[in-house]
């Protein structure tokens, strides 16, 4: 029976599910592809922690360049993360002309339009299914099973930690702060959980699901982020009254000429099955013109549920060795000479639906200062609500706009916000609600 | 650049979805595969009606057999629908070593261990993503992204019809009859709907699914079918205050030596993501070791949706053809000499949790009565409830039970219906909660 060789570097956390279903699932996956998938090579700098794995005929090495240079490997699989050390060993696998496997979307959004450049050159595949959503195939999804749709617009979940975090805050009406250590004690956010909170790392997904879905250069840098640490239980539980949850969401939509790609805190209805996606699970909606909408829904991180996109990768890499079709499907979904170059809206020229909570004196006239102020910027209410009264002090005050340019209620906010009736910063929450009637 | 050569037979509604893609998508595929997907044949023995395509370089006939003998034609489309005159033109097709994509659920699912074998020895594709869930693409992901699993279980709703007539009731009250009537009335049910609201179309695709997932023959004679006309909104609303929906539930469960196959109204609790799909869409769950639960969810028919799972499939086999890797993946996950014949669980064998809902007489001793003989039977019931109070007449008694034996159920049930304090005929509605706890 033929073998396909597999190195894998970096043996972490994913690492090790990938070389437990190699191991542990070898006649599975033999059984189903008529081949064996022979994990040849381990490269780690770790080679003393137990992981619960059988290393019998498996060559360690702390050296992630030998397995490459092994004329024997067909496969590799870069498990090592961070940047510069994953892209040299991308590119010499490359160079060698070996077929890769990664998760890296860090690297991917950063520098994947060089890695993707290098791979169709060579004709070698490189696979990343791993890289967004953990095990949800939104990647195959987006490359082959929609190949004859037009997608309009991508609207995900895709960070654990932040929906962990946001989904522990609505059930008990916990602080950040509190909800953040909590998911840490969990195991599920890290000590430094910037790239998280701050929305990065959704960033870096949304990156990779924009240029596979429209055709185009990846263009990280341009992304608008905006991450969760200001989400309160207060606006959560106003939210709720409005029949909203709020998530962090990557928004995509294609604009023709331009693309929209954020990443922010957003409300969205009850109605929206992305509105009941809890604790750390992942979930994204695509909007095609020939499918309508669809969700894909599951585990977006941990051990198996990654290490199994990964091996779901290996499978397609090794199917095509064994037929000699690799590079049967473009890397981004199209051939490099069909990526375009397409701009991403600026966030001030976004229009979408706001959510507006100003503190402000519960006294007559406030009302029709602040309401004055939008008007002048054209911004139109759909409703005021003020919650609870208090003479002579801060209550909240809180509105739902109608369609309305960023621009204006950025301009609008920061006159609002010198009023001497209103005191601190008004706090801006975006509604994403594509059904719901103006 | 090449050219790859469609005959579509069967021009009804998702075969002119299918002929409207390729012929207004056809630049946007071409961009995409680098070849040119070219529809050159429609078969259908109406040529008349206008679809609402510019049928011109198509050359048209009413002879589906005429396609399959053009050596020009690479890829063959059966969208007649039927059993038998599709299955020999599918036979036809995979004799003269064309590659055949298919939609035909109740042909997959009554004939396609011949069909499936017949287009192994070809060493033809054979592929079918349509057949199951519309759009969702759930064959792919059973049969490619979840390679590394080992499938343990499958929950999906996948009937449209089904689900739009049980959310009417659940929404308004209604009748099983009047949802029904509204349902054709809105192009969701068809004149005779019996396929549809028994529960057979929905059998027809889990015995494909219940193939492809635990690579077995398809065995659809012996799944349990059960349908929707009996569901009143009386079981619905008592449903949903213990906190279930009541849906159609396709369900399918990995036992080892034996597999569970069955469909019936099930009630499943508000946490789960599939007891809130709404309307005419469809979703399945899969569970796996791996990747745990994934969820996809999407318009499981309509000729748009339907028609580009019709289009994905064509690109996939377009491009082993465009790579000489036709038969790349295995028409069954696995190699034909890997698919095992394994004996599907009898109803009355299978361990699940009950809903029962008598009609007693509202009068001292009736409850001993009826547990009395639940507990002869080790039925152990979890709540009981009576509805209401009736002097000397009939009032609803409903029980939910733990888990308990369906012929322990059977045999109970029986013998209380026999009791002169029991009017009418128990009613029994399983309960599918993998997660609650006992």
């Amino acid at each position: 029976m033929r073998e396909i060789n597999i190195g894998l570097l970096g043996c972490g956390t994913v690492g090790t599910g990938v070389a437990k279903i190699l191991i542990e699932s070898k006649d599975l996956i033999q059984s189903r592809i008529g081949a064996t998938l022979n994990l040849k090579y381990i490269a780690d700098i770790d080679l003393k922690t137990n992981r619960g794995i059988d290393f019998k005929d498996i060559k360690l090495t702390t050296d992630a360049f030998e397995p490459i240079g092994d004329p024997d490997i067909d496969i590799v699989v870069e498990m090592i993360g961070g940047e510069e050390i994953a892209k040299s060993i991308i590119l010499k696998a490359i160079d060698h002309g070996k077929q890769v496997v990664t998760a890296n979307k860090a690297l991917l959004a950063c520098q994947g339009n060089l890695l993707f450049k290098a791979a169709a050159e060579k004709g070698v595949d490189l696979a990343f299914e791993a890289s967004v959503g953990g095990c949800i195939p939104i990647i195959k999804s987006i490359r082959e099973s929609l190949v004859g749709n037009r997608i309009a617009a991508m609207v995900g979940i895709l960070n654990g930690t932040c929906n962990y975090i946001l989904s522990k805050i609505t059930a008990d009406g916990s602080r950040f702060e509190d909800a953040l250590s909590e998911a840490q004690a969990n195991g599920y956010a890290e000590a430094d959980p910037t790239l998280d909170v701050e929305g990065i790392d959704t960033a870096h997904k949304l990156a990779i699901l924009t240029s596979l879905a429209y055709g185009m250069e990846i263009n990280f840098k341009d992304i608008y982020i905006e991450g969760i640490s200001g989400i309160t239980s207060l606006d959560i539980e106003f939210a709720r009254q409005f029949g909203y949850n709020i998530k962090l969401l990557a928004i995509s939509k294609n604009m023709g000429s331009m693309v929209e790609s954020r990443v922010h805190p957003a409300m969205i209805s009850f109605d929206n099955p992305l509105s009941n996606v809890k604790g750390t699970l992942n979930a994204i909606t695509l909007t095609a013109d020939a499918v309508g909408n669809i969700l894909l829904y599951g585990h977006g991180a941990g051990m198996m549920p990654t290490a199994s996109a990964v091996v779901g990768d290996l499978v397609d890499l090794a199917r095509n060795l064994l037929t000699n079709s690799t590079a049967r499907i473009p890397i981004l979904s199209s051939p490099m000479n069909h990526i375009r170059n397409i701009p991403l809206t600026p966030i001030e020229k976004i229009r979408t639906h706001y959510y507006f909570r100003f503190s402000a004196l519960d006294r007559p006239g406030v009302l029709s200062k602040i309401t004055g102020i939008l008007g002048k910027y054209e911004i139109s209410i759909k409703s005021v609500h003020q919650k609870g009264r208090k003479t002579n002090s801060s209550v909240p005050l809180v509105m739902l706009t109608h369609l309305a340019e960023e621009a204006d209620v950025i301009k609008a906010l920061s006159e609002i916000s010198l009023l001497n009736v209103v005191s601190d910063e008004p706090v801006l929450i975006r509604i994403e609600d594509e059904n719901r009637q103006e």
